[in-house]
């Protein structure tokens, strides 16, 4: 097979990226939100709120990380943020499916994808911290915004969003910060249990 | 209104890119793909096909670029490539909408991502060019992949196929021939008319 036809390759299987259903509905036609647009959405918040990235990030890394983080649900499904029982072996599933996904390309890109894989998993660089806060705060953003319909259906409470998210502030604490105030609200109105 | 709470104004009215569906079709589930899952799907291709490049490109400048550049679809609608009686008019109604979406945002950044649309639009720089060539050879690769479905609905022949997309070769002539070719197979096959 010719380079581009493994790079074509790639990208072609990469679209089932949109066949994979997350648990957060969208705003105007309340359906589930699926991957790829969710990742998109990720890519949009990093232009714009990078400035606030708790130290100062090459927004290029963080995008390819972000473009490629969920890649590894067309193998092993979504296993939703509060699904303890799922996320017990969610990573080597997960990275059989890395294995899978990113050997369809020549070596090298195979290769590089990968380690923005990984980096983005190990959560240990700048980047990483950042684009992990943008992943975690974006369901809570669909979630405040469709009236917490997803919250009450899995009996999720605030304390309960509050420890599952709130590594976000690692990566950009004045954003997490501001989803704090929302989520307060969100519970005044009465759509979040206290 | 807070530059978070502005951003976050922008971010929430962007989702409204999900809503807007195109013509082409996915592949698994065949049902009609949306602006936010093809713009992710774009820039995945920015990160394996920036090799093919007529000249060197900077990939976060395209990346931007791409990540905003069907936002003004959510006031304009999306203008199908075959349909010239609407593209008569196209680029004004998309100006007005890009007036009221970038405007959400703090000014710098408005006028920042206005620029970035700018410069796609204008298709001068190399940057802009091996985005639209992007833009133009995903929706190809749906239709290859989807047994030219759409093409035969709208009845578009192989002509009407590269007058409509051969300034593709202006940004990735690579990546052009590999899509000529492919087409060529899909003639074969029967799937588009010749």
């Amino acid at each position: 097979m010719t380079r581009i036809a493994q790079q074509f390759a790639f990208l072609t299987e990469a679209l089932k990226l949109s066949e994979i259903l997350r648990q957060t509905l969208l705003p105007t036609s309340r359906r589930r939100e699926n991957d790829a647009e969710h990742s998109w959405h990720l890519c949009l918040m990093v232009l714009v709120l990078a400035e606030h990235a708790n130290a100062p990030v090459d927004p290029l890394r963080v995008l390819r990380m972000l473009l490629i983080h969920d890649l590894v649900e067309i193998d092993a499904g979504d296993t939703y943020a509060y699904d303890t029982a799922r996320m017990a072996d969610q990573h080597e599933r997960e990275a059989r499916a890395a294995d899978r996904i990113f050997g369809l390309l020549p070596a090298d890109q195979g290769r590089e994808l990968r380690a923005a894989w990984d980096e983005f998993e190990a959560r240990e660089t700048d980047e990483a911290k950042f684009a992990a806060a943008m992943d975690r705060l974006q369901p809570v953003l669909l979630n405040i915004l469709t009236d917490g319909e997803k919250w009450r259906e899995h009996g999720v409470t605030l304390p309960k969003v509050i420890a599952r998210n709130q590594h976000a502030a690692d990566g950009a604490r004045p954003v997490w910060e501001h989803a704090l105030a929302l989520l307060d609200a969100a519970v005044e109105r009465g759509v979040l249990q206290p």
